[in-house]
């Protein structure tokens, strides 16, 4: 968690931090700010001492609330000047700006290097900073971490303020997916479809028009990524289903819902529904997977490894005669993906229930992942999940974030 | 336009690109595969070639989509295998990934770096990449362009394709504002406040809701970052407007509304309203922008240099005795930014219509733009501006892309 940051920087022998790039989807940058609207915003962060947010003059309102010391670069080092000085040579602009901006904050050392940006700029951006700091008096040495960044790890775990946000993601998740199955139920069917009240069939284009609306009204926004899909076409994890399609009776539709409050936080659910009635193989399948999510669930406690939940979960599908990417690594068909992951200010992050070589992370207090159970038969027309966000809070007391009902079949009213 | 790349590849000397990073918020990916939402996908196209994605197994549907040349690489380059092979060390196994790739492909020469990705994680990758090359057999260059890159010139402008997408985006916001007139005309007044039905004062909030509903229904998203702002919150341009705000009459509000369709493109437009009446200086302010606009789009034609629309606006307000930032960089009163920008897979992308050094841009068929004049005293407790976005088609005709009335004061019926 953030109060994490400096002792991770610490282990790491990094005496500063540089974040970078525009907010919009830069989770480090909104970790630190709060998520308010920044635009080429900089935060500087020396071991053991306060944040400092270079911003420009127009978002001065916005930098305010985020509680970090404050620089407005537009009066401090203004970007046309900056320009200007350099010729036009934007490139040359921006190095000068970040040298000054290292100078000015007294930074040297080790210099971790974060946010979301173009990776080409970054490279030219970032060689020239290290190659001009010598001449500029600067003894820094930049790095970029991969993988198990020092974010990465601050994130994994939640404080309480987090927690709360993702709880109240989660409710209001619950509240929208439990409106659209209202609204799938209320109407009538005909011939295995259901039907409008001007006789024309109601399709998953409808649906999610119907669901981004009450998405919106309760303040989540799906970036248009939500999955409702139907047939064989769920039998494909990430098709997020044909809009043109009508819903038809005894399909199995995977709906997986994960929203972002504005906030910046995530929910991650999924629910299998089959409308009217389930054929026997999506029912056998189903149920499978419900009971693999329930061991899960009784697994799930602090301590426990995480590779051992994916691990567990193989061993399951395989003893009842399906693939498992365990020992078919690329397979399309049975169990193709990793049991769950941390969300937070992203849809994916650490922890991953994984059973990636070396991959030894074990369930903490302040973990929020998803556990996601699923199979996936294209070739026979259905795929299933099942998948609820859960916390270990922080006296490792397990705590659900998704509250809403499993079941397979959806009643419809004839 | 995306005819251009390869002439480009070619004047810039590159003999390959290489697009990384998932691809949401990565305007390059989404330009290549016309917007599917893909996960850690990478696209390598050699000069003249066709371009090639590689995608995971589970977006296999989205990217059969996209019409590129496809490897499925959870089939081809499994990235479980990967890690195994590379003893968990995540940043060995991808950056034996991108050498396969680029062996695979036949790679060689300079080599373009492009898509959004953590800066610090891409200097790790690339630094480790461009190190490795030799030992694996690649002659290569990794290339960081900055500023005028590659696919900043190709985006810049827009085939007829691109243009009908953003019509239609316009056309859509253009919707909503006017929804979002009539919802807060349709409420009565009362002591320089508008009222709800219940008495309490209706307030930015409450547009801001209504407002987003209205733009899902029409598949738009705001990412929660429209600027509905009022009295001295208008003057400061980036301030997005307090929710907690009554509505009161006779106050300066900017209404600046850029939303994204689900096909990635953008529209972006302002209005300053008065609900009842205006104030004076706000009238003033507001007709001498108008003015200034009118200027400006009189003057947009094929060959105009961008600066010198910027350079006119500042001329004008200047001998209206409104400071500027063409002769005080850093201001935060009177005409504080540049006149405007392109808009399209981006909410900011070339051509700036600004006077930045060295920027010899030029008004050229397939160009989208916003030209937004605005005036800015937070002292005085006031903000105007009016922005319009607007094209060149390949004829180099103008295109309003924004069909809006102006009008300063918005009536209330009392």
């Amino acid at each position: 968690m953030k109060s994490d940051i400096d002792r991770l920087m610490f282990e790491r022998e990094l005496d500063a931090l540089l974040v970078i790039g525009d907010s919009d989807g830069n989770s480090v940058m909104n970790y630190l700010t709060g998520g308010g609207h920044l635009e080429g915003a900089l935060i500087v962060k020396k071991r053991n001492e306060a944040a400092v947010l270079y911003h420009g003059s127009m978002e001065r309102d916005t930098a305010a609330e985020t509680g970090l010391q404050l620089i407005d670069r537009g009066v401090a080092h203004n970007r046309y000047q900056l320009i200007q000085e350099h010729d036009g040579d934007h490139l040359a602009a921006d190095q000068a700006y970040m040298i000054r901006v290292l100078q000015e904050q007294q930074v040297s050392g080790r210099i971790g290097i974060y946010g979301q940006y173009d990776a080409g700029e970054a490279w030219a951006l970032l060689n020239g900073l290290q190659t001009q700091a010598p001449q500029s008096g600067l003894d820094i040495e930049l790095v970029g971490e991969y993988d198990d960044s020092l974010f990465t790890i601050a994130q994994e775990t939640k404080d309480s303020d987090e927690l709360a946000e993702l709880q109240e993601a989660g409710r209001l998740t619950c509240l929208v997916v439990g409106e659209v199955q209202a609204f799938i139920q209320k109407h009538k069917t005909q011939e295995e479809k259901v039907i409008q009240e001007d006789g024309s069939p109601l399709t998953i284009g409808h649906v999610k028009r119907f669901m981004r609306e009450r998405l919106f009204f309760y303040g989540l926004d799906d970036h248009n990524a939500t999955i409702f899909s139907q047939g064989r076409d769920a039998g494909v994890p990430h098709n997020r289903g044909n809009e043109e399609m009508p819903l038809r009776l005894g399909q199995a539709i995977i709906f997986d819902i994960f929203p972002q409050r504005e906030s910046g936080y995530y929910h991650d659910m999924t629910r299998t529904w089959c409308l009217g009635y389930a054929p026997p193989e999506v029912e056998s399948a189903w149920e499978q997977t419900k009971e693999v999510f329930d061991r899960a669930m009784e697994m799930f406690k602090v301590g426990m490894p995480c590779r051992d939940l994916q691990l567990m979960t193989c061993d399951y599908y395989e003893k009842l005669g399906h693939p498992t990417v365990l020992n078919k690594p690329g397979i399309q068909e049975g169990y193709v993906h990793s049991l769950g992951h941390g969300i937070g200010l992203n849809i994916h992050e650490d922890p991953r229930l994984t059973h990636a070589k070396n991959y030894d992370n074990k369930l903490q207090p302040g973990h929020v992942i998803t556990v996601e159970p699923g199979l996936y038969y294209p070739d026979k027309g259905f795929g299933v999940r099942i998948e609820d966000a859960v916390a270990l809070d922080e006296n490792g007391d397990l705590i659900w974030l998704t509250d809403y009902p499993y079941d397979l079949v959806i009643p419809m009213n004839g």
